[in-house]
């Protein structure tokens, strides 16, 4: 098995204090490789990278037009916001629409990370619900395939028909069978893949309007949905969101915990995924952008590119301690090319 | 250079998904490496776990006594503490003391990591100020061997005459010059060493009481004071305060960011650092947990040792997804002993 190779060092002074491995894959529309560093092989829990992917069966299913969603709610379904009020207002109103409310969750409670959402609850003296979870998108997603299907209210469990449709969906755009499933920080199965697995998943989208089929049709919207709504799959000033601005519609990218990252290039045809071997997001969002840059999608010199590729470090003062910078061993695939 | 070694892994169902590299030394009182993982003639910045060195000088020169601190002082000027009231009230009265306010601080505002403290200055809409700031007591320990010296107010620059006082120390007690430093989180300088001569820094300090020399008597009071206050030297439910409070007295330890641990075990004239190569607290904490467990120092089946050794992972619902644990490689050099 190949080692991770250095992604993402953190220089303090002329020290290098922090350094990230990780592995990452670049495939192709044909499911080949074209670029990898470390082992491609390796498995890893795509987390919620994969919920452009868990939201396939949403539309395949009809569901997404029985209850007329919008390229808004189908970015929601792929997001993992920070609990603004642009998320929750839209989560609570199409829970209204499926006739439920936030006792139909199974996600958790979760305190937004949007400082204005977290402050007004916490004046408000109230404590944060479901709907602020990071996950609720992807979660009310889950419900209306729920009852879609007429199926029962333990959605999260591993063999309900919603997971089961989700894994049959995982297990056909990664070309893998998933050797097992983790529980996800939002209670529901997260099945397991190789990085090449997930990046092929990511080619499978950046491909899909190339084909007629309903799934790629899907993959298709989705992908459009995320690109269309970035304010809506993070939040203001998040990797994603940013990027996302950065790049004006030539890609979708979605962090997942633990340091995995992916991208979807529609124009290229190319689908990228990576995993940070020590599950650090600063070091994930760094080679994410490098990636992006080396590729030519997103532009070196865009402040939001500046701000996750370089990221200064900071004191709390304010003075410029230290940066954290993509490694050589991840810039030459690029600079050799 | 050797590699550093594998130290704590994050398990997820059956996968691992994360894992952390480092390099630790445990070091005897004569200087020399008990045992090593990884290298142990890494350069490092100490960061905050070096609180208790910089902190020599306010004894040593006799700034302390002069100014009639005791213990909980002490403990505070080695903190990195969580911004609760037992510690701002604490920093708040002691600058009294120096006839000084927040404004001769220089470490910056920062937000408490206390909840009650952080919700309490929200609801009352008031911003953090330095006073909040984690190295608070480390700063105002500076203030006071600054009005001692009657030194210049910019305490935080490298050539000021705290500053310099504090390298002494840092080189005496690590047996090393220093090749450079960083700028801290707080502004202060950060001094480099290797993990081994961090280690030798505590384990100094764990012999101090063995010699009568003023500045052996002023780390000898110093580790007393953190051992005799681990609520002053972090905060409720950090692990510092729970796995002193686990060790009864045994040995002091003090985090650093970046993924530092120390630990300074008088009984055993022993000293231990440690650095997880990609600056992970989680691991940091696992990694000290496993090593004071292996030393006999702290208990296996403690709660505390639970909490941050074999840390539950848990999705927002409470459910068991997975567990944080040291390698085989850490514990191996304990169990073939």
């Amino acid at each position: 098995m190949t080692q991770p190779v250095p992604m993402t060092e953190l220089w303090r002074g002329t020290i290098l204090e922090s350094l990230h491995l990780g592995h990452a894959v670049i495939c192709d529309d044909s499911g080949l490789i074209v670029h990898a560093w470390g082992d491609p092989d390796v498995t890893i829990y795509p987390r919620s990278s994969c919920k452009m992917v868990q939201a396939l069966p949403l539309l395949t299913s009809g569901a997404a037009d029985k209850y007329g969603l919008n390229s808004e709610h189908l970015a929601l379904a792929c997001a993992s916001h920070d609990g603004a009020a642009i998320h929750t207002d839209r989560v609570r109103a199409w829970l209204s629409q499926l006739d439920l409310d936030e006792d139909a969750f199974r996600c958790g409670p979760q305190e937004p990370a949007n400082i204005p959402a977290r402050d007004g609850l916490i004046r408000a003296g109230v404590s944060p619900c479901q709907i602020h979870n990071n996950c609720s998108g992807k979660h009310t997603g889950f419900l209306t395939l729920c009852s879609h299907m007429g199926a029962g209210p333990e959605y999260v469990e591993v063999n309900h028909p919603v997971q089961q449709a989700g894994l049959a969906a995982f297990e056909d755009t990664t070309g893998q069978s998933s050797p097992g499933f983790g529980i996800d920080g939002c209670s529901a199965p997260n099945f397991a893949t190789t990085v090449h697995g997930l990046a092929r998943a990511m080619a499978y989208f950046a491909s899909a309007a190339d084909r007629s089929d309903r799934q790629s049709a899907a993959a298709a919207r989705l992908t459009q949905a995320m690109m269309q709504h970035p304010d809506l799959v993070a939040g203001e000033g998040r990797a994603c969101t940013e990027l996302m601005r950065a790049m004006g519609g030539h890609a979708a990218i979605k962090t997942g915990a633990e340091g995995v990252y992916v991208a979807i290039i529609p124009e290229k045809r190319l689908g990228v995924a990576l995993k940070i071997a020590d599950g650090t997001t600063r070091a994930a969002e760094c080679a994410i952008a490098a990636i992006l840059t080396g590729l030519g999608v997103l532009e070196a010199d865009h402040p939001a590119t500046r701000k996750f590729m370089n990221a200064p470090v900071l004191s709390r003062r304010g003075l410029l301690a230290g940066e954290i910078k993509p490694t050589t061993e991840l810039m030459q695939a690029f600079t050799s090319a």
